[in-house]
C-alpha cells in the first residue's frame, strides 16, 4: 500500500514494554545464493523485444557503449546483488558507467522510468547508476532489491575497452525457510502453480517484519499483516513473526491510542501518521486469530486492552442512529477504488471486528464485555440493515444508490445477510459497473471469503483459478499488488512501473485452499 | 591528458625488481577534514544564477522535490564526502533520490552533462544518483572526488517529507603536507596568488603517484611527471614520490623497452598501450633532474640503462638525413593542437633529451657514451637547422611552411638557435595564426622556459602574470588542464564539462618563480 496522510507535529505514543518484546522477537535472516539461469539483450532502449544469449556465452560477451545485458535470476528474488566485472581490449582508461535496472517482471524491465509521473515517489523504481573505477573488480551493491530480472546497460566507457560481466549473484534474504513452507499438492496443475506462487510471495515478504511488498513499501501495514498472518498459519508457521508485528503495532500508536495503519522500523520503530478505520480494527481480528493459532497467554494478557481500545474508539464514531460518521467512512481503505462509497464497508468491518472482539473477551473470560459486544453487534447490524439493505434489488446500497462489490462482500462477511439474501447480494459482484470493479487481490480475497460464507465453494474455487490463475498465465512468479485482468496497465499510482509485483496481501490462496479445500489436496 | 591509442593483444613487459622498489616507496595518504564555507541554490536546472543562503541556515532548510542546494567547500578539495541527512514533515515513507554533482568550478556546476558529446567518456563527469532508504542517516560515498562545489538535487521524495542536510564534510587526501610546501612570498599580490594556486594544484595531484589531474585521468603520465617533479623540488620535496614514479615507468614498459606514455596502478601496475615519442624521452630528462636533486646513486645504477634504451630507440627512428621519421613525429604530443606539424618539435625534443642523456652519462662516468651523444647532438642539430631554419623569416618552419609557436619554443629549448636568432624565433609566438595558438599551460610552460633561455626574463614574468593570472582572475582555485583566455569554452575533448580544472602540468609557475626569480621573493 501507499497512502499520503500528513499530520503536522505528529508524535506517536510509544510503549517501551511492547517494543522490547517486539525487539526480542526480531528474527535472523536466512540467506540463499541465486545465480542467473538465463540471459538476453533488449533490442532497443525501451523495447521488450529480446535477443537471446546463451548464459554460457555471457562471460565472453563484450559490452560496448549503449549496449545492455539482461540477466534472468529464474524467479522472484529479494536480496543483495554482486557483480564480478572485467574488460576486453586495452586497460580501462576511464570509469565504466553502468545503469542497473532491477525488475520484478519483464514488462517493468522494458518500461521507461522517466515517463512515470504518478503520485507516489519515482524513488521506488529500482534503478541505479554506478561508476566502476577499477576493472577487474567485484561490486557489491549496498541496497536490497526485489527482482527477477537485472538489466545492465553500459551507459559509457572509453573506446579503449569493453565491459565483460564474469559473474552475477543474488544473496537472497528472508526470515522464512522455503523448505518449511508445508506445501501440499493439489489435484490440479493450476492450483499447484497458484499455491507455489503464493508461497513464494509470502516467503519473499517475510523479512524482519511482514513487509507488504519487498519492492514497495517494504513496510508493515496492519490490513496486509492480517492476511499474511493467516497465510503464515497455513504454511511457514513463523508465529513469532506475527507476534512481533502485533507488539510493534501496540508499541507505537497514535497519541489517542489508535493503532496506526502502518509502521516504520528503521532507524527506530515509529508509527506512521496514517490512520485507517478498517486497518485499526484488523488489529483486533489479527490478535484473536493469532491467539487461536498459538494459545499464547502472554499476548492475550498484554494486548487484550489495546484491542478493546480499538473497539471503543471505533464505537465512539457512531452516530445516534448507530451508523458510523463520515470521518470513519472516509478513512476506510477497503480497496483502491476512488468512486467507491465506503459507508456499508466501514459499518460492516466494524461489525466483523466486533465478532472477533467478542471471541477475545470470551477467551479473556471477560463475560461482561462479551455480552456488551454481543448487544452492540445486534444493534449495529439492525441499523445497517435498515440503512443499507435494498429489499427490491436484494443487495446492499450505499451513498447515492451505489451497488458495489466491496459493499456486498463486507456486508456478507459481517453477517448482515444470510442464506439466499447473502447469495443474492454477492452475485451482484459479477455485474457491477466498471468503475466499481475490484482492483486488488486484497479485495478479491474477501470476495472469495464471502462466496465461502455463502456456501458457494465451487464458485470460490473457480474464482481463485480464474483471477489468481490469470496472473500466473500473465507470467507472475509472485502475486501482484494490483491486478485487473481486463486492464493489465492499471495502477493505483498513475504508472504500472511503480506497482509492487510481489505483494503479500495477494498470496491468500495458500490459506484459502489449505483451510477450505481439504478434499483437493494431499500431503506431499 | 587523455589519448586514445589501442594496440591489440598488448602485453607490457614488467620488471619485478623495479616494481618492488616502487611498491616500497608507496606513500601513505594524509587526511584533512573540510566543511562547507558557504551555500547557495541554483535558480534553475542548468542556470548559474545563484540564490544566496547563509550557511548557518542550511541545517534548517527543507528541500522539496526538484530543489537543489550547492555547498561551497572553500577551495579545491580531493577526497571522500559524507553527508548527514535528516527530514522534516512526516516520517519518510519512500526513499529519497538524490543527484550529487561535484564540480571543480562554478561553470562546471551549472553545465548539463547530458549535452556532452565529446570523444572521451562522459563517465568522467562527477555525478551520482543515490537512493537514501533510511532517514536520518549518514551516507559516505565510496568514490574519491575532486571538487570545490557539491550540488545536491533532490530528484524525488514523497510528498510526506522534505530533505534536510544537517552536515557535510570532505575527508581530503594527499601524500603531500600543505604546511610543508616551502611557500615563499613574492613582492606582488598576483604572483603570490599564482604561487598559492600552483601549490594547491600540485598538492591535490600528489596522491600515491603524481596524478595528472585528480578528476581526470587520475593517472601517471610521463610528460606531466617531469613538470610535477620539477615543481616538487621547489616546494614539497617529496622526492621519494618522484623516485617511485620513475621506477613504475621503468617497471612496466612496452615489450621493446619503450617507456609508456602513462601507467595504471590499479588493480595492478600496468603500462598503457599508449606511446608518445616525446613522453618516452622525458623519462631521460626526469631521471637526470631527479639525480641532480637527490644524488641518489641506487637510482642512477638501476635506471641508467632504461634511460639509454629510450635514447637508442629514439635514434633508431632517424632517417639517413638525420631527421626523425613520420612515426616519431606523429606520436609526439607537444600540445593539444590538431593542425600542428610536429616535425620541428619531435626533432628538438630528441636533441633536448640528448643533452640530459649526456649529463647522465657523465654522472655515470660513461665517458664513451657521453662523447657519442655529444656527436649526435651536433649531427642532429645541423640536420635540423638545415631542414627547419628559415633565414628569411628568421624562425623555424615545418611541414607546408608552418610557423608554429610550439616549433619555435622547442627549437630554442633544444639550442637550435641562440642569441638574436633565438629571440627572433620566440617572438613569432606572439603573432601566430589562430589555429596554431598554444592551448595548454603545459605548452605555455615551455614557452616561458624558451623566453628564459633567450634571456627575456621580464617577458617571461609578464607572461606568467598574464596567462596564469588570467586563470586566477577567472576564478581558478587550482590551475586548469587547458586554457585559452580568448576562448573560455575551449576543450580538447569536445566539451568543457569534461576538462580537468586541477591539472598538475599547469602548476609550474611555482617552480619557475622560485628558481628563476630569486630577487622577487623572500622567505616567509
Amino acid at each position: 500500500m501507499a497512502l499520503i496522510s500528513i499530520i503536522e507535529d505528529f508524535h506517536p505514543l510509544n510503549n517501551a514494554k511492547y517494543l522490547d518484546i517486539a525487539k526480542s522477537l526480531k528474527p535472523s535472516l536466512h540467506h540463499h545464493i541465486f545465480e542467473p539461469v538465463g540471459a538476453f539483450m533488449l533490442k532497443e532502449r525501451y523495447s521488450s523485444e529480446k535477443e537471446a544469449i546463451r548464459l554460457h556465452d555471457v562471460t565472453h560477451l563484450s559490452l560496448g557503449k549503449g549496449r545492455n545485458l539482461c540477466l534472468d535470476f529464474g524467479s522472484h528474488r529479494v536480496g543483495r546483488v554482486s557483480l564480478a566485472l572485467s574488460y576486453s581490449g586495452s586497460h580501462p582508461d576511464a570509469p565504466a558507467l553502468l545503469k542497473l535496472k532491477f525488475a520484478e517482471t519483464l514488462k517493468e524491465l522494458s518500461e521507461n522510468s522517466d515517463s512515470y509521473d504518478g503520485w507516489i515517489s519515482s524513488s521506488w523504481i529500482q534503478e541505479e547508476y554506478v561508476h566502476v573505477d577499477v576493472l577487474p573488480s567485484v561490486i557489491s551493491l549496498p541496497r536490497r532489491y526485489a527482482f527477477r530480472y537485472l538489466k545492465i546497460t553500459l551507459m559509457d566507457t572509453s573506446p579503449k575497452y569493453k565491459l565483460v560481466i564474469k559473474h552475477a549473484e543474488c544473496l537472497a534474504e528472508s526470515s522464512a525457510y522455503m523448505e518449511r513452507s508445508g506445501a501440499v499438492s493439489y489435484k490440479d496443475p493450476m492450483l499447484d502453480r497458484i499455491n507455489e506462487v503464493g508461497i513464494r510471495t509470502l516467503h519473499n515478504c517475510m523479512q524482519d517484519v511482514f513487509e507488504d511488498g519487498p519492492k514497495r513499501d517494504r513496510r508493515l501495514w496492519m490490513g496486509d499483516l492480517r492476511l499474511q498472518a493467516q497465510a503464515n498459519y497455513s504454511t511457514f508457521r513463523n508465529n513469532d513473526l506475527v507476534k512481533r508485528c502485533l507488539y510493534l503495532f501496540a508499541g507505537s500508536r497514535f497519541p489517542d491510542g489508535r493503532v496506526s495503519a502502518c509502521l516504520f522500523t528503521d532507524p527506530v520503530v515509529e508509527a506512521d501518521d496514517t490512520w485507517l478505520f478498517d486497518y485499526s480494527l484488523f488489529f483486533v481480528v489479527a490478535l484473536e486469530e493469532y491467539l487461536e493459532a498459538t494459545g499464547d497467554l502472554q499476548a492475550l494478557e498484554d494486548l487484550y486492552g489495546v484491542a478493546m481500545e480499538q473497539i471503543d474508539l471505533a464505537l465512539g464514531m457512531l452516530g445516534t442512529d448507530g451508523i458510523l460518521d463520515q470521518n470513519a467512512v472516509e478513512n476506510t481503505f477497503v480497496d483502491w477504488c476512488d468512486p467507491l462509497d465506503k459507508s456499508v464497508c466501514a459499518q460492516s468491518v466494524l461489525i466483523y471486528a466486533l465478532r472477533f472482539a467478542r471471541k477475545l473477551a470470551l477467551r479473556k473470560e471477560d463475560a461482561g464485555r462479551a455480552e456488551a459486544i454481543e448487544e452492540r453487534i445486534i444493534q449495529l447490524s439492525e441499523a445497517a440493515r435498515d440503512r443499507f439493505w435494498d429489499a427490491d434489488q436484494r443487495c446492499f446500497v450505499s451513498g447515492q444508490g451505489q451497488v458495489s462489490p466491496a459493499g456486498q462482500v463486507w456486508a456478507v462477511l459481517a453477517g448482515l445477510a444470510e442464506g439466499e439474501e447473502a447469495c443474492s447480494a454477492v452475485k451482484q459482484c459479477e455485474s457491477c459497473v466498471p468503475d466499481l470493479k475490484m482492483t486488488t487481490p486484497y479485495m478479491h480475497h474477501y470476495y472469495v471469503m464471502a462466496l465461502l460464507a455463502c456456501g458457494m465453494k465451487e464458485k470460490a474455487l473457480d474464482h481463485i483459478k480464474s483471477y489468481w490463475g490469470s496472473m500466473v498465465e500473465a507470467g507472475a512468479d509472485t502475486f501482484w499488488e494490483s491486478w485487473m485482468p481486463e486492464d493489465p496497465e492499471a495502477s493505483p499510482y498513475g504508472g504500472s512501473i511503480i506497482n509492487s509485483y510481489c505483494h503479500a496481501w495477494s498470496c491468500t490462496p495458500v490459506y484459502i485452499l489449505k483451510e477450505f479445500f481439504h478434499e483437493e489436496w494431499e500431503e506431499t
